[in-house]
């Protein structure tokens, strides 16, 4: 194998690979990426079993020149130190010239890397997916379906599918859920299709592979293809393959969680509540008391308050937009209030309560696609 | 107590006086921040017991009102409680209160925090420095010196005094030493004294101290005024007092171990050569392996070389400015060598070796006021 390739390109396609790849796997061929050249350009490959991910550098485009290859052929490199030295090489050309025993060369200007290769044919194949049922979405919706999902995935292992999002389809419209068992957030999206009745539910990705995704996307209005099989999800973008495993088991009915009715309502502005919370979060020492009470005044006005023992007492009041119903003093975990209040894109939000021992419902007030559901905090 | 104060003010006083603060004390007093108010304004005081750092927040200058006393008096609160909340407190006014037993509050907009605080009787005193002798240097200059000899401390407690920078004044001209035993840096400076005949060798400064030091400080050209005494050194900023115990012990001499001869000599490009090691590193394991080859070569070009078992070898050719005397082959821990190409404030180097198993030394082309030096390593 013999090929000079421009450094930006391989630079960024090195470190999309490196995502997928673990320092923890039991399976040696895992630490190394895999380089395959062929007549149309470079193919890398990075892999921790659960995902893999697969970048393609073309020979050229309209515009550039980006690869030279000379002999075709296929490498595995280990991943960390082949990702710090293409970052560090100075020049903007990089040769790579693979001789017996897998005996690699990296050359640029004056500078030489002798590196000791592995054996490609030991790499394992990534999953065949067949293409009959697509669906699509613009980048920058999916990077924005999963920042308002994925924050909710349990990180205990006790229920692990709760360690994913479930992701159903149904009339045209994805839905999105997760939930630690403690609160839950929701985003719908209308999809394309490629196939007018494509319908599934319980599929439910791994947050850590959506968290993974989401970093190598750009925030563009490129539409990326999405195909789901029995165990595997695929993400296809321009010269990016993403797979990822889907976990087993089946998701809890969510939909009948969530109260339709209302006994006391608020409207509130985003920004206001979150800096509210934030701060009466301040004294709970390494968040291991995140316990907030909320109380509505006479006046439209709510307080906010949190207790530490031995440090001291904050007390926050907020103007409400609107404040109607029944009086109400409740108490909830504040921490979980702040994920969903980060990741909310509207100004203002509505919150609906049933009573201080039933779960509230948090919604934007610009749109219906988002919501979130929290359990409240029994307090004796 | 009793007072009203800028938040602005407020924060930047409680970061630079938390620098002081461990959290790992045995000194519970020592976890807080003490604040002092007083007809003039309020003062800060942060401490480790070896370093002190006192900040003072005037009731007004020239241009702008700080302060504004109704009480004065004294309390110490939770370092790390207090400086959250004063940094996320809403509005640019602060109400600082304390009640009976220490019940401090504090007020800003519609937040309230109610804090326990600890009694300020229990704060040990400062020092107390007589001001004779005192030498005086410009702040950046100061910084500047930190940074180009601080690096080369020990980290190691086996000889405590190489912990420490080593500082003597001769002739008006501050020396300061730092090394480890396999390297040295050697920085000089003029300085300004109240005294002819100020002299003293053998003080020797934490380098923990002149870390923290310099990062209150800003790059500015104001004077900052030190004093030494038999086991303190204070420096004296605008608003700000800053003590740190001194070293015991007795410094190794050092200016013997320098040689004045040299076999060969090479002249380079600072970030050429940096660039070179740097990469010839990539290789080695955790920072385990930084051994370094340089070999002078015939037509005015050095390689450098490195090799890690099992993952490869490094082979970088640099083209010399100048290359004089006998040829050599030479190995050197590269990680040194880089630390200190970092700090050098010429674009071009003189290494002077005298043989393969013989110090050698780093000095800048444009001044003389700073000097590296370097042990080799035996490779068999």
């Amino acid at each position: 194998m013999k090929f000079t390739i421009q450094r930006e390109q391989f630079v960024q396609s090195v470190q999309h690979v490196s995502k997928a790849i673990s320092s923890r796997t039991t399976i040696p061929i895992l630490t190394g990426i895999k380089i395959d050249a062929s007549e149309e350009g470079v193919t890398l490959t990075g892999s921790d079993s659960d995902i893999s991910i697969e970048c393609f550098i073309p020979k050229e485009d309209e515009e550039n020149e980006y690869v030279e290859i000379e002999e075709e052929g296929s490498i595995v490199l280990q991943a960390k130190v082949f990702a710090d030295i293409v970052k560090k090489l100075p020049e903007n050309k990089i040769e790579v010239t693979v001789q017996d025993q897998f005996a690699t060369t990296l050359k640029s200007g004056s500078s030489v890397f002798n590196l000791n290769g592995l054996d490609p044919e030991e790499y394992p194949r990534l999953p065949q997916i067949e293409e009959d049922s697509v669906f699509k979405l613009p980048t920058d919706l999916l990077k924005n379906i999963i920042r308002q999902t994925g924050f909710a995935v349990s990180t205990v292992e006790t229920r692990p599918v709760l360690t994913g999002v479930h992701w159903k389809i149904e009339d045209g419209e994805l839905i999105c859920t997760s939930t630690d068992s403690h609160r839950l957030a929701m985003r719908k999206a209308k999809v394309e299709t490629n196939t007018d009745d494509l319908e599934f539910s319980n599929v439910i990705i791994p947050g850590r592979s959506l968290g993974e995704l989401s970093k190598i996307l750009d925030d563009s209005e490129e539409w990326i293809d999405i195909i789901v099989t029995e165990n595997q999800i695929l993400f296809k973008a321009e010269n990016i393959l993403f797979f990822s495993r889907l976990l087993d088991g089946n998701y809890p009915a969510t939909e009948n969680m969530i109260p339709t009715t209302s006994k006391t309502g608020l409207k509130l502005d985003t920004k206001v509540l979150l800096q509210a919370i934030e701060r009466s979060l301040l004294l709970s020492r390494d968040g291991k008391n995140n316990v907030v009470n909320l109380k509505t005044m006479d006046n439209g006005q709510i307080e906010i308050t949190s207790v530490t023992p031995e440090v001291g007492k904050v007390t926050e009041d907020l103007q409400a937009i609107e404040l109607t119903g029944e009086e109400l003093r409740i108490s909830f975990n504040g921490k979980n209030l702040i994920d969903a209040l980060k990741v909310v894109d509207s100004s203002e939000i509505h919150v609906d309560f049933t009573g201080a021992m039933s779960p509230f419902v948090l919604k934007p007030v610009d749109h219906d696609y988002t919501l979130h559901l929290f359990s409240p905090v029994r307090t004796y």
